[in-house]
């Protein structure tokens, strides 16, 4: 994190006791960082806004591996997007149940296409992804 | 906004650049009073984890005032639970459609039942709840 | 709701039983009007995506109205952005704080820069808007 | 999905015109399988306010593996959660940042604040949770 800059806030005393309390609840180890996490989350937001970012994003999906070709046609749709998807993890959860997360990266329209393609298929019991960075231009 | 406290956080210029430039495009005076929203947001956000705090709220509903007796119905709700609502604003939109924006107080679990059962009334077609504070505590 | 149509959905029957319970809780008269809603936010939300349409949105503001000049501010404001504007309505919460909750309507970005602007004013305690809908083309 | 049910669900033709649109755009194989998801999603939000679920989660980092031992405290981190922490994966995008998602199973709570301090650490850029299900009783 070269070329720092520091700045002050002015808060109300009660206030700055309260975030202190609730950023020690979280486990940040200072105010500097909690607040950097709220600005960046902010950046991080309205990029995904923009529809030629080069993003990543993970999605999770939760699914009954005994669907009926569930599992083949997930790995199938992930083959035929090759150049978007970089790993998958899976694990089971009992002997029904496994957990898939996938983590994508290009541009955003067409990750948040995949992600939302991977959720919508039959059998898919729960899917959420989450859009976030590549990480160049945040600090 | 008496006993004000400052602090000072440290930032990648890059960064502090950026934010500048989102908030300017927000329209925020200055970097401390976004900063500030940032963390009041996130403690309203936790007040209302707390079943017993004491808040307030608003319901927004867009409805067909042609439905049968929704507009009765809604009015009928809200004297039932009297002491939670403070106001109701009522606009039309057009020939059949109006946006009525109720103002509820109280303790947290009554105030979001109350705004989830409006919300569920057969007829309205859009609902939401803003479920902010009473701005006790908050600077 | 002229034009009816009926169609038919295929259920686990505890996920049924569950999906009961949770709208019983919430005061559904029925499944319909459950599961029409979640369709209705689900339309709602794609519509705040595209950029020229026109929609309605609530602003609910907290502020302490001893803040120098800030009911002055909000109201100046609310008056430049005169056609944007359709009602305030203002309550007193305590000695110090009054919930002020404004009803915009407009071309969809326009509105959107409205609420971020009110929001960012310096002594608003906490902000939120409600993206809605004018309430045409939603049954 | 043994024991289905079927019911049928009453909407206006326009409506249901609309949200075949969305749902074909988001690559629904068909009505039911989109509004299973829209229900199965309002179960899985409603079991994280419950506290003492046995829940599932995925936690997305990314960061800059440059940063001072910061890969060593989350590795450190995740070891003294042991059975909270199932898998991690770790890809990397460029020479600088890192992407890594932790698979996290366990007690609603303790999984949610692992997940807050793996999120707090200084260095992380972005992070965020996905709160799901281990799959039980959802079809």
């Amino acid at each position: 994190m070269p070329h720092l800059e520091r700045f002050s806030i002015a808060m109300n005393r009660d206030l700055l006791r309260k975030f202190d309390q609730l950023i020690g609840h979280k486990g940040y180890p200072n105010r500097s960082e909690a607040i950097r996490d709220l600005v960046r989350n902010a950046l991080v937001e309205e990029q995904w806004t923009r529809p030629n970012e080069k993003l990543a994003a993970t999605v999770t999906l939760v699914y009954d591996h005994h669907t009926r070709e569930l599992a083949e046609r997930l790995a199938e749709i992930q083959h035929q997007h090759g150049p978007l998807v970089v790993a998958a993890t899976h694990i089971h959860l009992d002997n029904d149940n496994c957990l898939e997360v996938a983590i994508l990266r290009g541009q955003s329209d067409r990750v948040r296409q995949l992600a939302e393609l991977l959720i919508a298929q039959k059998g898919v019991k729960h899917g959420r992804a989450v859009y976030t960075t590549e990480g160049q231009g945040l600090w």
